[in-house]
C-alpha cells in the first residue's frame, strides 16, 4: 500500500511499487502557455497525493503547512496518465512529512517517466481546526485490511 | 492489475482488487447546484478510467463510441477520494467493452462506498483515425511486467 | 415546446422541432487531449438538458439515477454551437425517462449534425431528498402558457 | 426564430419570443465570492449569444469589438436556467449591433426574470482576419428554412 | 496608487502610472475557439479590477450594476501578462463609476499594448444588501498609508 | 519596481514595497473541500509571479525547475485580493532564483496578511528549448524605463 512504499532501486526507471494515491489524465484545461501541464496544477496534484497519505495516517482532517524540494524532472504533456505515489517518511506530534513522486505515461504506451517530486508537511487538525496528535509512523491503519484482500 | 480485476464477491461492500485506473479528490469546482459532485463530471471520470484500460490493451489511441448502464448508486461529496476501477470484459475486431466502477471514501475514514458504475465501448484508431484491430482479450500487455515488480 | 418534441422523420438530417433545452458554445477548456470536446463534458450537457425537462415536468428538484444508450455519433469541435433537445418519454410514480440528442453546428454555417444521444432516468425528490410523486406524462405544465405566447 | 425576435410588450415580465441563442445551467464553478453568478461569466454568456446571431447573419467568423449598456437587473443564482435571447438591431458595412437579454428561471418553477442585458458590436472577418462585408439586416438566412420546419 | 491614477498623455503607448489592480497570466483555459483570450474572461477581469477600486473606496461590499463603453482594442494572447488599471471617476450617493484599462505584455518582452477598456458602475451595499452611502471622491483611504511606505 | 523590491523590516506586517507581480481575486472555482483556497492554486500563483520576474530579467522564455521553502502562513479565503510580490535573489549562468510572497486582503478592508511564500528556480531557454545565458543580477532592464515614468 502506498504508505509503505519502498522505492525501486532505480527510481529513474521504475515508479514506486503499490497503488498510486492520485491518478489522472492531463487535460488541456490545465496547460500553461507552452502547451505543457502548468506547474501550479502539477504541484496541486503532489499536494493532493500527500494529503491522502496524511489524512489516512492521522484519520483526521489535515492541512498543508509546507512544501520543499519540489523538482520538475520532465514535462507532463496533454493526454498523459499522471500517477502520484506518496509515502510517509516522518511523523512528529501533530505533523507528518510525506514524499511524493509523479510519473507520466503516454496512455497507449508502456513506458513511465518520473516527472515531478517533492516533500510535503501536513498537520492534523481537530474539529476546531486546532492541531491534534497523530499516531507513530508504523501505526498507519491499512485500507487493505478492509478493502484490498 | 487493473485490466484483469476480478470483483470481490460482495461488490457492494468492497471495491475491486487492484490499482484504481483513476483516483482523484472531488473538488468544489465540479459540484452541481446541489453541492454534490455533478453527474457530468462523474461520467467523465468513468470515461477516463475505461479509456485507460482500452488504450493500454490496444496500445493505440482509442475513442469512446458508447456508454450504457450508467448507474448513480450514491452521491459523491466535496473532498471525497474517488477511485475508479475498470476491467476489460469483451473485445471485438476493433472495439472493446469496459466495465467501470467508482468508489468514494471520506479522506480521513476507512470505509468505501460504491457510487457510480457503467459499461463503456471504445474503438481503437490508427493515425488516420480509422478503426484498427485490437489484440484478443487475454493478451493485454502488462504494465506490471515493466513497472510493478 | 421542448417537452413535447416530435422528432423529424429523418432524425439524422434535422434536429428535433422546438427549443433546445441547453445551447452552448464548445470552448477549449472542455476539450480532451485530442482537441475535440471531452466525452465527460458532452455527457454532462445531456444530463443537464434531460434534467431541465424532468424538473419542469415534476415542478420539483430532480436527481439523475441512470443513463443508458449513450452514443457518440460525431465529434463536437471547438467553437461549435451545441444544441441539446430532450423529451419526456416515460413517467413512473416518482421517476421520469428522458431522451436527449445533441446537435452541433459550425457557428457561421447552416448545417447541423447529430453528435450525441442518450436516455436518462431522473427521480423527483422533496425537500428531505425523499422520492416524491410526479404528474402523468401528458400533464406537463407549459412554460409557453406563461412565457412563449 | 431568434434572429427575428420581437420583444413582448412587457419585457420585464416575459422573455422574448423564440429560441434562446444560449441556454445553460448556472454552475458553482462560475460563482463569485458572494455565491451568486460572477459578472464576468454573465457578460461572457451575453457575448456568446450575440456572437451566434452575428455569425449566422454574416455566415462568416466574427469578433467582438465593443459592448455597451450592460445592465445587471437581478442576480442569477446557482442552479438557475439562464436563457440568452439576442436580435440583430443594426448592420453596417462590416459590423453588426446585437441586443441581448438574459432571463433566469429556477429549474422547477415556471417564472422567468430578466437578469442582464446589453448591446454588442461585432465585425465579420475573412480568413486573413480582415473585416469583410455583411448582408443587409433583412437578409439573414434562416436556420429554420433548413432545420425548424 | 491605483485609485488616483492619472493617465499618461499618450494612453495608446504607455499604461497608467501606478499599481495594477489585477495582474494575471492569460492561460489556455480561458481562450475562445480562436485561440485568443475569450471576451467574457476579459470583461470579467475589467469587472474585478473596477470592483477592487470600488470596494476600497467604499470600505464596503459592492455589486456591479452596469458596464459601458467596453472596447476591445487588441487581442490578448495565451501567455501574455495582462495588467488592469482602474480609477474612480465619479461618485454618487451610493454609486461609483470606475474607468478600467487592460494592457497586455509578452512576458519576456518590454512593450505593453492597450487591449481592452470600459467604464463600470458599482453600488456599495450593507450587510442586508441594501445600498449604503459612499465617501466623496477625494476621500479614498489609502492602502499606501498602511502598506506602501 | 518589483524586481528590485526591498522587504520592509517587519515583513509580517507590511507587504513588500512596489508593484505586485500577480494580483487576483480568490474565486470559488479554486477552493478546496475546506472552502479555503486550494494549496495547488496558491502554489500556481507563486509560480506565475516568480516566472514573470524571471522572464523579464532574462528577456527569454523560462521554465520552472524547482521550488523550495514553500510555507503556508495563513489561509486565503474566497473573495480575498491576493497580491504576489517577487524579487530576484540569485542568478547563475542560465538559472535564476526568485523569492515570492503572497499577501491577502479582504477587499473592503485595509489590512494585509502574509499568506504564502516560497523560493523558485527558473532556467531561461532559447527557441529550441535549450538553456541560455541570463544577464547578471544587477542588469535587469526596467519596465519602468519604458512604462512607469
Amino acid at each position: 500500500m502506498s504508505n509503505q512504499v519502498t522505492k525501486s532501486e532505480n527510481s529513474e526507471v521504475l515508479p514506486p511499487v503499490g497503488n498510486p494515491e492520485i491518478r489522472v489524465i492531463a487535460m488541456p484545461a490545465n496547460t500553461n502557455a507552452d502547451g505543457r501541464m502548468f506547474g501550479g496544477w502539477l504541484m496541486g496534484m503532489l499536494d493532493q497525493a500527500a494529503g491522502l497519505v496524511a489524512a489516512r495516517h492521522a484519520l483526521a482532517r489535515v492541512v498543508t503547512v509546507a512544501a520543499d524540494s519540489i523538482t520538475f524532472h520532465a514535462p507532463v504533456l496533454v493526454g498523459d496518465e499522471l500517477s502520484l505515489y506518496a509515502r510517509l517518511v516522518k511523523v512528529g506530534r501533530t505533523s507528518m512529512k510525506i514524499e511524493v513522486e509523479g510519473w507520466r505515461r503516454v496512455r497507449h504506451e508502456l513506458e513511465t517517466v518520473k516527472s515531478i517530486s517533492g516533500l510535503f508537511t501536513f498537520v492534523a487538525i481537530d474539529e476546531d481546526r486546532r492541531p491534534c496528535r497523530v499516531p507513530p509512523i508504523n501505526e498507519t491503519r491499512l485500507l487493505s485490511d478492509k478493502a484490498d484482500k
